[in-house]
Order: C-alpha cells, then sequence, then structure tokens
C-alpha cells in the first residue's frame, strides 16, 4: 500500500481520487483533477446498514474537495438515482454555490431536490444530455447516451492531455434503435445507448475506463429488455380478477409507463401513491420521458370508484421502507387504500441487499390480510429486470471503449474483482487493472496510471434530512443543528413484542441550559408512551420505532426545552 | 408477386439473386452481380428431408450462374460448414473451373474435398480471411472476422457503386479479446469477432445487409459462451467413473478442444474416431488452430490400453448418421469400439431438426447396453452451445452496422420474419425490409432496394456422394451418370421387423440395353437377400436399410451387365 499522503500530481497530470461507490455500493463520488481543478463526477448517498442506528444516510467526506489550494470547477451527474445525487445539497452546505452539469431528466429532479432544501438557487444548473459537449475549466467532457432503470443515464468521456478518461456511471445494454421513428423516440424518452459513439471512442483511444461493476458476477442471466416487464405484466392483469397493486423504484419512469401501458390494454385505470413516485412521474411528464395512454392515469380516489378488477396501483415501498406507501398498507395506516383479500401485490422490483427483513415483514402483513403476492424470487425476471448490466453487457462496453487501463468502480471488492477478471480475460494485461478504494489517489500521466498514495476519507452520517417520506420540519431542524445540538435516546425493547425492556437512556449534548430534568422527564415520557403504542400494536420494526420515538421526543423536547436539536433513537433488541 | 422474368438490371446496379439459403435452412448460395459479373457467396448443400427418399443431398439450382450473358468473377466462402461448402464440386462440374476466396481453414477443408472429387487442380485458391480485401472483377471484398461453431469466419462486406452491401454468413456473437496475448491467440485460432470493424462500416455507412437468421425467434436464450462447456466437461469428466464418450459436429475444432483440455485437467487421454472428424482435426492442428494438450490425444488402440476412467472418444454420429462412428458403435458394428454398460456418451450437439427419430434409435441402443446417456435435451447448455447468435446476437450485430435495408437469410419463413421484426424494432422501415425467397431478384439501385422479379430456381438432387462415409466407387459411379442411367427399387416393408412386405418393383432408365431381365432378377434377389438379412438383425432404419440395398443392387447390376447406373432405393413401410 503507497502511503497516506500522496505526492503533489505532475503538472498536466490527471488525478482520480474516488470518495464513495469503491470497495462498497453506494455514495458514489469521484474527483478527477488537473493542475488543482476539479470534477466532481457524481454525488450520492447511501443507505445504512442495521447496526448503524440512528443514522438515515450517508454521504461522502468532503474533505478532499474541500482543501484550499484546489477548486471546484463542476460538478457532473451521470443519473438521477440517490446513490449518485442524493448528497448534493451536504456537497452545497460543504463548499457553497455549484454548478451541475446533467442531462435534462437529472436537472429536473436535482431541480426538485434542491428546492426542498432551499438551495436551487445557489446552484447553476445546466444541461448536458448525450451528444453533448462542454469546456469545464481543463476538462474537454462530452456526455455519451447509456441505458439505466431511470431515463436519460449518460457516461462521462473527458479529453486531457494525458488521454481521454471514461466514467460509465451506471449502465446496462439494450438494444439501441438506429434509424427513423424508433431512434428519435428512444432518444426523446432517455432510453438510447449510443453504441456507435462508444465504438468511435474505442477507435479514438480510451487511456482510463471507469466503469459500473455491480453485476460483474452474474454470467448466467440473460439480458432480458425491459420491454419484457410489459409482457409479464399484461398476463398477469388479465388473469387477475381484483386489484393490482405493483411496487417499484420511484424514479424508474420508463417501468412505470410498461405498467401503465399493460393496464390499459387490460381495461384498467391506474393511480399512483407516495409521494416520490409521484412527484418523478410529474417531472417525467412534464418534460416529455412519459406519456401515459389516453385517461389511464387517475387519482387514487378517482381509481376507487371502479370495481376492483379496473384498478392498478402503483406505489412506492418496495423495499420495504417502513415510512413508503406500501410498508403504509401493509400496516393498516395507509390513508387512502386499504388492503383487501383480493389484491394481488407484486413487487416490480429487486430485493436490495439488507432490505430482506423489511420487505419480508411487509409481506408477512399483506399476507395476513389474504392478499396474494408475487416477489422478485417467486417470479423470476417476470416483473423486473436489472438496471444494472451483467458480465455480458460489461463485455460488450470494454470491446466498445478498448480501453489501455481499467478501473473497476460501483461495487464491493468482489464485484470490482470479477470486473478486473472479465477485462483481463479480454486482454487488458494485470498491471492496467486498477483495484480502487475510496479515498485512493490515482495518477494518470504520460508514463502510466498508478496508485500514489491515499487521500484521508471517512464517512458522514446524517439524521433522517432527505428522505423523500419527511417533510420540511424536520429539515428545518437539520439548519439549526449548530445552535441546538442533539438528544440521544437509548431503548431496549422485546425482540417478541417491541415493549420496553428496561428504563430507556437520555443523554443531551449541545443543549443549550445543558441537562434539564424536564427535558428528561418529558422524554422519558414519551419513550414510554410511544412504545407502549407500538407494541400494542405489534409494531417491532426499528425503522418504525425510531420514527416514531424521534417524532415523540422531537416534540417532548420542543414542549419542555423550546429547543429543537438533532434527536437520535438508538434501539436495542434484546 | 413480381413477374417471372427480371428485367435487365440497370448499369451499375447491384442485383442479389438467392439460389439457396432463404425460406430453408441448407443450402446457402447468393449471387451478387454487377454488369453481368457474378460473386457467389457461399455454395452449400442440405439434407433431404425424410419424404425426399433416395436421395443423399440436395444441392442449389445452378442455372442462374450458368446463363451464358454473365461470367462468375469467383466464389466467396464465409465458412466451411456442408451447408455452405458442399455443392463447390458440383458447382464445378457444372460450371468448371472457378476461384474461391476463403480464410485459411475453411480453404483447407475445401481443398480436402477437392481432392477427393479430383477437382483440386481446376480451383484457384486464394486466401481471404479476417482484414483482408481484394479486387475482385468489379467488386471491392472486404472478409471481417466473425465468431461461429468453426473456426475462421468472416462476413462478407462488398463496396459497389451503389453503397455497400453485408453478407454475415452464420455467426453467434462472443467477446472479442482486444488487447495483448489474448488478441492475438484468438486471431491465431479463428475464433475472433472484429466489432471495432463491424462498427466502422456501420459509421462508412450500409446500404444492404443480409444476415443470418437461425435463431432470430429465440429471445430468452442466455448468450453462454463456448468456454462454458469446458466447465460441463471437466465436471461430468470428474464424476464419471467409466469412459466418456463425446459425440459433437466433425467441424467443432473450438469444442473438440475443450473435450481435450478438459481430458487433459481430468488426467485422460483422448481418441477421435469418425473419419471426417479425424481428417478436420488433422487439417486443424496441420494449420495451427488446434494444439491438443501435450500428450492427451492418442490413437484408439492407444485409449483402450488405459484404464476406462483415463478415456475420452471423440466421435461423430451426433445426429443418428447411420453410418457415424457412434451409430456404428451402437449397431455394434463398430471395428474399433464396443460399448460397455459403463460408458456414458454425451451428446455435445444439438439435434439438428428432422433426426429426432434417429438419434432416438442410436441413444436406445446404447441404453440397451446399459450405457448412460446425457442429450442436449437433459443437459440443458451444459454439454453445447449454439453457433447461431439469438435475437440478442443479431440486434446487437444490426446496431453496429446500422443497415439502410435489411434482407434476412439463412433461415425458413418464420425465422426471416422473426429477424425482419428485430430489425423493425430497431428503426428500419417496412419498405426497408425485403423479404427473399430463393430465386427472387433483388435489384439495389441508386434511387432504392426492390423484388423486381424472379429467377427460374429448383433444386437438385444427389444420390449419395460427397456424404463422409462413402468413398470413390461412388464417385465414380457419379461421374458416368449421364452414360449409365438408374435403377430405382421401391420396396415396402414392415414397420415392425423389417421385412419385405412385397414384391420390391424395379424400375430402370436409360441403361444401355434397356429392361434386361437377367439384370432385374439379380436385383431382385439382391433385394430379397439383403432384407431378410437386415430384418433378422432387427434393422428398420430407413438410410441403413438404403444403403444397404443400394450397394446390394448397385453390385448386382454390375455383375449382370457390367454397368454402374445411379441407383435409387426408395422404401415404403407398411
Amino acid at each position: 500500500m503507497p502511503d497516506a499522503e500522496p505526492p503533489a500530481a505532475a503538472p498536466g497530470a490527471v488525478r482520480i481520487v474516488p470518495l464513495g461507490g469503491t470497495g462498497e455500493f453506494g455514495k458514489n463520488m469521484t474527483v478527477v483533477e488537473i493542475d488543482g481543478q476539479m470534477l466532481v463526477i457524481d454525488c450520492g448517498v447511501t443507505f445504512p446498514r442495521h447496526d448503524q442506528m440512528g443514522v438515515d444516510l450517508v454521504i461522502p467526506d468532503f474533505a478532499y474537495v474541500q482543501r484550499p489550494e484546489a477548486t471546484l470547477a463542476a460538478v457532473v451527474l451521470t443519473h438521477p438515482h440517490e446513490d449518485h445525487i442524493g448528497a448534493l445539497p451536504f456537497l452545497m452546505r460543504a463548499v457553497g454555490p455549484i454548478t451541475v452539469y446533467a442531462p435534462r431528466f437529472t436537472l429536473g429532479l436535482v431541480r426538485s431536490k434542491l428546492d426542498e432544501h432551499g438551495l436551487v438557487g445557489d446552484a447553476e444548473l445546466i444541461e448536458a444530455g448525450g451528444g453533448a459537449h462542454h469546456r469545464i475549466g481543463p476538462f474537454e467532457v462530452e456526455f455519451v447516451s447509456l441505458i439505466h432503470s431511470v431515463p436519460d443515464c449518460v457516461a462521462v468521456s473527458i479529453t486531457t492531455p494525458v488521454g481521454r478518461i471514461v466514467h460509465t456511471g451506471d449502465f446496462r445494454y439494450e438494444a439501441a434503435p438506429f434509424r427513423g421513428e424508433e431512434r428519435e423516440e428512444a432518444i426523446r424518452t432517455g432510453r438510447h445507448m449510443d453504441i456507435p459513439r462508444l465504438a468511435q471512442l474505442g477507435e479514438e483511444g480510451v487511456r482510463l475506463l471507469l466503469a459500473d461493476s455491480t453485476n460483474a458476477e452474474v454470467r448466467d442471466a440473460p439480458p432480458k429488455p425491459e420491454s419484457a416487464v410489459l409482457a409479464g405484466m399484461r398476463s398477469l392483469f388479465a388473469s387477475s380478477d381484483g386489484r393490482v397493486i405493483v411496487t417499484t423504484f420511484s424514479s424508474h419512469v420508463h417501468r412505470v409507463e410498461n405498467i401503465l401501458k399493460a393496464a390499459y390494454l387490460d381495461g384498467r385505470s391506474a393511480a399512483l401513491v407516495g409521494r416520490s413516485l409521484v412527484r418523478n412521474v410529474n417531472i417525467a411528464m412534464n418534460l416529455g420521458y412519459l406519456k401515459p395512454p389516453n385517461g389511464t392515469l387517475v387519482s387514487p380516489r378517482e381509481l376507487d370508484q371502479l370495481p376492483p378488477d379496473e384498478q392498478v396501483l402503483i406505489c412506492t415501498g418496495s423495499q420495504g421502507e417502513p415510512l413508503a406507501a406500501l410498508s403504509r398498507m401493509a400496516r393498516g395506516e395507509h390513508p387512502l387504500v386499504e388492503i383487501q383479500p383480493d389484491d394481488t401485490v407484486v413487487y416490480s422490483a429487486r430485493t436490495v441487499p439488507g432490505n430482506e427483513l423489511a420487505i419480508n415483514e411487509t409481506i408477512n402483513r399483506l399476507r395476513r390480510v389474504g392478499a396474494r403476492v408475487i416477489t422478485r424470487e417467486s417470479a423470476g425476471a417476470t416483473f423486473h429486470v436489472s438496471g444494472h448490466g451483467s458480465a455480458w453487457d460489461i463485455e460488450l462496453m470494454l470491446q466498445l471503449l478498448r480501453p489501455e487501463h481499467m478501473a473497476p468502480i460501483h461495487g464491493e471488492l468482489r464485484q470490482q474483482r470479477a470486473h478486473a477478471e472479465l477485462a483481463g480475460e479480454l486482454g487488458i494485461p494485470g498491471g492496467h487493472l486498477h483495484m480502487l478504494e475510496n479515498g485512493d489517489v490515482l495518477d494518470v500521466t504520460t508514463n502510466g496510471v498508478e496508485i500514489v498514495g491515499r487521500a484521508e476519507v471517512g464517512m458522514s452520517y446524517v439524521d433522517r434530512v432527505a428522505s423523500d417520506e419527511v417533510g420540511e420540519e424536520v429539515l428545518r431542524d437539520r439548519r439549526h443543528l449548530a445552535e441546538d445540538g442533539l438528544v440521544l435516546v437509548v431503548v431496549s425493547i422485546s425482540a417478541s413484542n417491541g415493549a420496553l425492556t428496561g428504563e430507556p437512556d437520555i443523554v443531551t449534548r449541545g443543549m443549550s441550559g445543558g441537562e434539564n430534568p424536564e427535558v428528561l422527564a418529558e422524554t422519558r415520557a414519551a419513550v414510554f408512551e410511544t412504545l407502549s403504542e407500538s407494541a400494542g400494536a405489534r409494531v417491532t420494526e426499528f425503522s418504525v420505532l425510531q420514527h416514531r420515538l424521534h417524532d415523540a421526543v422531537a416534540g417532548a423536547v420542543k414542549r419542555a426545552s423550546g429547543q429543537r436539536p438533532i434527536v437520535l433513537p438508538v434501539i436495542v433488541e434484546v
């Protein structure tokens, strides 16, 4: 391993520093730097593991971007998933106003996100979709259309004095219409892979490729196109006598379109439930990425007037997120939708690792009411295809770009290694395969490509802030973090029924007035009340309990002290 | 439908006439013509259907190539499978000496084939592998490497005054190493797909693409690489206590190599059985396409000295061909190999449609002895992957070449339509998709691409001549066809035991001396004797009976008349 302090880069050299997304899934962020000018590619969040309690988001460590000797030229975004854009507001809080280049649909979602954070005025948003070229400081940047599970994805190609560097973002292969109406339509709706341009880049020469490793281990899966899901949905709708509830990722606009099409073809209407889904679909419709079949999309209340076999509900919650629409329905807490015994619930999404238990809990609740539940596991690829290419797609990308050097990103070590093995089989020598970890400093010079040292990188944790389903009040809390301090609540509960098994520990830090007995008493009372209510309703999920504790404690502290500290509920199961 | 007599082509126009391989599988042959100069792409045979009794080969109708007003500039061959090269000797008999352009391995097999026919001196054989450019009459021809189930396959790109025309031959996609040793090795051993050049051709512009439709209907199959078979074989060899007998296509050199590698890695030796297999492997080794692992390849007699769990036999007969090695072994008629109860027989080949019954019969015979039999049907893609790309591979080819016009070839109507649908989805308008049948005359001019009429094409039948397992004596017969006429023998046999159920009908035509009673009597006696012997041995397969009848009758006629007519045995089962 190289030493901790990286040497200064040679003049004209390109320095690449991944701040997130290598050796891990999530919080993707890569710095590309020439002579002290930085281009940041993506700026994402990740969601905490189960053992990171009380934390709602993990974001990259921005220290490297904040070095006084360097300037941030711009941020370019490959696509608008949270693990690629979610940390943008936090970056702006750290470095101030920024310039962002991204394709149109990504900009639409970014604008909405920054607006929620009151930051939209501080960002210059420049449209840069497939085919666009921009000079950004010392960087000649070209954007090349790719396909993933959200419209308008791009790879970023950077021409530098030491050669071309290409960063794929996330991608899968899908056939790219190359003529006529079909091509225009694919480009207009952001589902187009520019194979000819990728091949040309390969011909012109690619010095270094940074590419998505997510499914590099998957060698056996057939590359099914997104359109296969339409067929699956059609046959499901045709064979279901009751209402069908489909849950999917909220930004998967093409999936939503396929569900709407299938509904239309089966004579059903469809409604959207879930804040992020409604917002994303609205943005997609406004920008022309999604055109629901005539009259198919109605409001949930209108849908409710129709017979069950003419209803399709599309909702959030595919990952068992406790506050998402489907999870609320399953708990019988949704204000608009009550699960019925003859409902069919379809998971049109994969299970993101780590969410197994939460999804399982939701499914058990749905089953308890009597609903039929169809999962990715029970139905194979009928209702979901991955947005990440398998080994097959990755090999194709390598063959089109023919890079001299390759660094697998977007994956844990096992996926990065599998990706490097594929590249090795295609002829890239071992010395040209660079296994990066967050903070590694990779220098590209005329002489070679080499890890020359490490930058200090850690992780930053954020208490519930950017989550879709939480409102402005928490955001306001956040802005006052510096003044208002923190309340830590540690409770032990019974695994079987969620009841308290001992006294809660309550710790405050940084609150004006110090440890106020009245605040402690109010807080303790709020904790008891919340947990006993939850135990009565057999709610045992940590995240639901955390949410409820958070709100109850925040309210109690506010009442007792007038202050709004950050509240971190920690739950220990015994 | 256009009229039967096609109009004269405009000067400088390119005329394309498929003489075989459209609306059918097999006997692929396409004429490309400019100003009366013809380039023929491939010249294959097909094997007869069950209802074409007494026929051993079907070849294209060469009348179009023999028109006095046109000249044959050359034949170019995409790869050395029988359905692409098998009719070459018959073409030479029809048109005289020819020039043939083909990759090195194809030329090796063609040379051997022409040699057997005594025709090698009449052909100028010019090597033209991937990357080669040749000016052939008015045609600028470029050869582009592709991958199929035999080494050294190429697509043919023809630059003409009205644009570039590309003919793919057969192909599947497989990852192409693009750097270093891996790339050199892939090129040297003829398993390389030149993706960059295909993309460049697309960039430069392709007016018309003629492309392989074989697996266009297959949308669900994962594109497994040939290397997957190595893994399958290794685990089979490791888990088998006895001898393993693998049957595959005799020209599938890479398959043979994988079997040899797996044998080597399991500490087994391997021998080849079957004339065509031995010949093809020898040619492949001589030309450097195949390098067996040290000491692994031994003679069948040497193999026999080893313990069974150190033996692998590779043999012909995967299609149940009655005279091939495995079929003989199964009947207990092979001079070198006797099937043992602890043998494992693996079909490392697909079942070519039409051969189901013959293969089934062989498997029953193998089972009767007690051998374990593993088929494509029982083992999936573990021991065989197709050499023809599925929809996925076809779409990739379309996207790389981006043709203005497309004509699906190499398939029946259903595969052609499926191929055209894929092209339509990728944006080629319906009017630019040309559904060709054998004999259709497709003119490519500056104004458009259009079927302007039809050439007369029929089929030509050949009695057992070019089959691998038949010797020179039949070839000599063939050369005297014009003088010696024909004997037709029609027999009815019992389906259950192969015994004659009535008097044979014997018809002669074109024999000198007319209907000679002595010939008829000898022939009748030979028929009775042959069929009663076969019935005693429970041989009921048409092709075995046909073969035996053929030889017996030919012998009888020779003895009685000194003549060697063509003998056509027709068997009717009652």
